[in-house]
């Protein structure tokens, strides 16, 4: 056991090849064991062991500044700089993150969880380096299917002209999180097959020096060029070819499931945890597929994540040319969309929230000031979905909704979402947008409309009188739990309204509100400000009527636990009861 | 005189060699004509004269769909399309914008002011026409200048795999709006060099097939080419070079300084329109060259706009290391600024507020989630700013206020943005934005504060009581006209506030205005749905304080008229006033 005496990496700058080698393997094991009872990114991992030796083993880091691209080959690493504890001790497994942190180490500079970044970020710090006078190299550590992405490529194009120590490691494992798309890997393809020889490179295109590494699991060969570009004075891409998954094989076999898993069994490479029911990637894909059968104008579309539409490698295959990866590239996914939508064509767009941020502009833009009618489906805005800080998806409201044109809808329920799916690619007037419910899938028979043109008309569930809850999307249960409490509690049957659109104002509905209603409440799951809640405020400014925002504050959310963040943003039935008693 | 009969684009395609230049001559002529009196893109458009004419010669328009990228070369395309009165007549100089526009003419498929989205719209058109088993070609032009973008990388990078017929125009003129940056643009050099026979190809690197025009201004070279892949099967890149600012000797001279310009004297090329007094442009650069002699970290960002922060050439030079122009490449920009915040230095990028829009995700991940210590300075978000669809700018405060961790101030003077810039730079906690006045320079004796990092302090002006008016940024100076009038008609002194802060709220502030304060209005130089205003409206939901959020409605502007916009937004003193005479 080595990596119980490696407190910082300069410790294994003294071992000997076989040590190296060993500790690869123990690294190795590490990875397997805690992915294996935990779940974590795994084939981009179990690849990256012996580069992350080799790395370290070369350069001086912190001095060395290494930037690992969206952080999903980062556990190495995060082994060899003084945190082994979080692999070594299961009940330590989650006292790190799954992610680069700069609060955990001095060897992180940058808290990474979206793709392309690292390139661009480096850069920043190759010229304050410059700008300081100081030394030491800079490493971006980049893998193949984050390429495509535009901030890399910016990045590349950009490198060239800092014209001083930068060395770019691209790690091509021939894989993004599925197959990858797009006309660059054909060249990776055509250095991999020329041992780096051919002459038309994409990287010397751009400017930069190249070194080609054959093996990239092959400790020596990376030391190798390692040293050889240590201290270049000129930006210099190290290409090295690794196996994602290496070293288990089931994950060497199938490398889109072993990218990120659920805990498996070691033995069999089967996942442990069962997800019964229903979910909404799953149908969302079963739906477009159904629809697909009698319309060669529908297309999927999806930027480098086909899971989000719960397009597996099966689905992908009936769909055909009617589905579309355009590899991480969320700007031209929606720039495509756009197109498509003027083609008289039907696009859907699935995206998670938090990657949704990548493409405000196209949004914007190329989307909405064109009116043309694309659809996109959003996943995991909701405090119920991913929590790590660079993957919250509860920001979209203010993002989206405050954009001119688009028409954003809430569903409450499995049969609005569909329906409003539905309307959403039959409709050619506008941009459409679906938050997709966070909260499970929940069924119900409350009529929904087939017709959501009559924009910006909220739907009245329970008439009640004095108190009025305007309960969106995700939160409509606990608008409807609300109702109830306050019923039971302060003895007033409260009106319960289904705003279904985030982007506007029923000011018809609002105003009646006026007549018999003394506090309207708002529910968002998303944060407050810029939020929907506050176009209600805004509305009853000059009115009698008391209006509570509730919803999430304004802050970075990082690994919390649902309930206590529910609790601290005032969020529980009772919490809201009794608020609602201190000002009746 | 031929532009007067052509009615549409097809009438061209039975002219002779030398009625097609005859034809070329007129068109120039006009833009001379035109631009020199009236202002305009004309570097690229005197540049484009012969493409336009042979794409028209060689396709059929709208059939053949041609999606121009950022529309500054579109000139020609719209002569050639039923638009020639707009050059033709001076009073219809104004009849059409100076972008792309389906509302004007089939010819054009969208409506495109932001740079770098052809190749990614295109493709949507490419895949409609595919999935719709329909024919014809689907052409992007494309600048080099525009190439850097990220979404035009990833475009390029996509293209390949659509595998049918797609053409890709790259209008190589050697320059962006200023000269270019990146490594890319040394392979184009090299093509140019080699007649486009040097194998190191960026786009044969990226899977594209590829053709060269050495002389893009002869219309019989690009008729040949054109010819050549017209109906391809296959994405294929036209790359044709051409001399920016062709037929007139001081654009040809000056590429940078007629990109884009002023009305001006054909004789001498000397711009008719004299700024007296300041601008923030020149007074930002000259602050930050200032600065700069006394610290080597400074350093000033520009993404391909360094006229933003007033950069010329000149001052370029004076800057040397310490300006980065990273191209149209805001998202790097962002990300860079970052890195060189972590790295110890002190960047400050300024940019144009519509094209921050690119960089939503960089300024949430990149860079406030990192809490790196950047400056941002935000230029034409005002409704005083530029007015086309696409270059609106007052969409900023709901996009950016409402991402965690940003500090986005509001200067109302010239003195206060000095002070507030000097601040940014200099703290080392926050990320930092600050939003340019939109109203021309306004010099104020009103102390301000050296030091903002009492977040969210507002400033109290004018103490008075019943009303009180928060006036945001450049609505500061509406916000005194409102305190006096409501002084002089209603006979209420108001309390006026400088809120400074546009991220977050002065609860002890606005808490201590309930004991004397029936009504708080608010103002803001941006749209009204998830801004400023509708957070003080949150806050005073539950209590008896009466609050009126003004600013403008959400919708997209286009060409407008400021006093026109003002008064349907109820922005007048008159107005104000008035609203608040009815429930007083």
């Amino acid at each position: 056991m080595y990596l119980e005496n490696i407190k910082n990496p300069s410790d294994i700058k003294s071992f000997s090849n076989d040590q190296l080698k060993a500790l690869a393997d123990e690294m190795r094991g590490l990875l397997i064991k805690k992915v294996s009872t935990h779940g974590g990114h795994f084939g981009p991992n179990l690849g990256m062991v012996e580069t992350t030796i080799a790395l370290h083993y070369v350069f001086d880091s912190p001095k060395d500044k290494m930037v690992y691209d969206v952080s999903h080959q980062t556990y190495c690493h995060k082994m060899l700089t003084g945190r082994a504890y979080g692999f070594l001790d299961e009940n330590r497994y989650d006292d790190i993150t799954g992610y680069s942190s700069p609060d955990e180490s001095e060897h992180d500079f940058f808290t990474v969880g979206h793709t392309s970044t690292s390139i661009s970020l480096a850069s920043g710090l190759v010229k304050a380096r410059e700008l300081k006078k100081e030394s030491g190299n800079v490493i971006a550590i980049i893998g193949d299917g984050s390429l495509g992405g535009g901030e890399a490529l910016e990045g590349l194009n950009i490198a060239t002209e800092l014209d001083s120590n930068f060395i770019i490691v691209v790690n091509d494992n021939d894989m993004s999180i599925a197959e990858n798309h797009g006309g660059l890997y054909g060249n990776l393809k055509l250095l991999r097959d020329t041992d780096g020889k051919a002459e038309c490179n994409l990287f010397k295109a751009v400017g930069l020096d190249y070194v080609f590494v054959k093996n990239g699991n092959d400790i020596n060969e990376l030391i190798k060029a390692f040293k050889l570009v240590k201290d270049s004075k000129k930006p210099v891409v190290v290409h090295i070819c690794t196996q994602k998954g290496m070293g288990y094989k089931p994950a060497q076999d199938d490398r889109e499931t072993f990218h990120w898993t659920m805990p498996f069994d070691v033995e069999t490479g089967k996942v442990l945890v069962n997800f019964d029911g229903e979910n909404y990637e799953t149908l969302t894909s079963d739906f477009l597929l159904e629809k697909m059968k009698n319309d060669d104008k529908i297309v999927a579309i999806t930027a480098g994540t086909p899971a989000v539409m719960g397009f597996t490698l099966e689905k992908r295959k009936k769909a055909g040319k009617q589905f579309v990866d355009v590899g991480i590239a969320e700007e031209t996914a929606v720039a495509m969309a756009s197109g498509i939508a003027k083609g008289g064509a039907k696009p859907v767009f699935g995206v998670y929230s938090t990657f949704m941020q990548r493409t405000y502009d196209q949004i914007s833009q190329d989307l909405c000031v064109n009116k043309n009618p694309a659809t996109i489906v959003v996943f995991c805005a909701s405090v119920y979905g991913m929590s790590d800080v660079t993957h919250v998806g509860f920001y979209d409201i203010p993002m989206i909704s405050n954009i001119p044109g688009l028409v954003y809808l809430a569903p409450t329920s499995k049969e609005e979402y569909f329906a409003m799916l539905d309307w959403g690619m039959e409709q050619n007037k506008y941009p459409v947008a679906i938050r997709v419910p966070g909260n499970g899938v929940i069924s119900s028979d409350r009529p929904v409309k087939n017709d959501y043109s009559d924009i910006d008309k909220y739907q009245i569930v329970e008439k009640g009188s004095r108190i009025a809850i305007i309960a969106v999307g995700s939160f409509f249960e606990l608008g409807k739990q609300c109702a109830c409490e306050i019923e039971n509690k302060l003895g007033v049957k409260a009106t319960l309204i289904n705003p279904i659109y985030l982007t506007g104002l029923d000011c018809d509905l609002l105003n009646n509100l006026k007549e018999n209603h003394d506090i309207v409440i708002t529910l968002e799951d998303g944060v407050i400000d810029g939020g929907f809640g506050e176009k209600i405020a805004r509305y009853y400014g000059k009115d009698s009527v008391k209006v509570l925002n509730y919803g999430l504050k304004k802050q970075f959310y990082d690994r919390y636990n649902i309930d206590d963040v529910l609790k601290e943003n005032h969020l529980t039935t009772e919490q809201i009861t009794n608020d609602i008693k201190n000002i009746l």
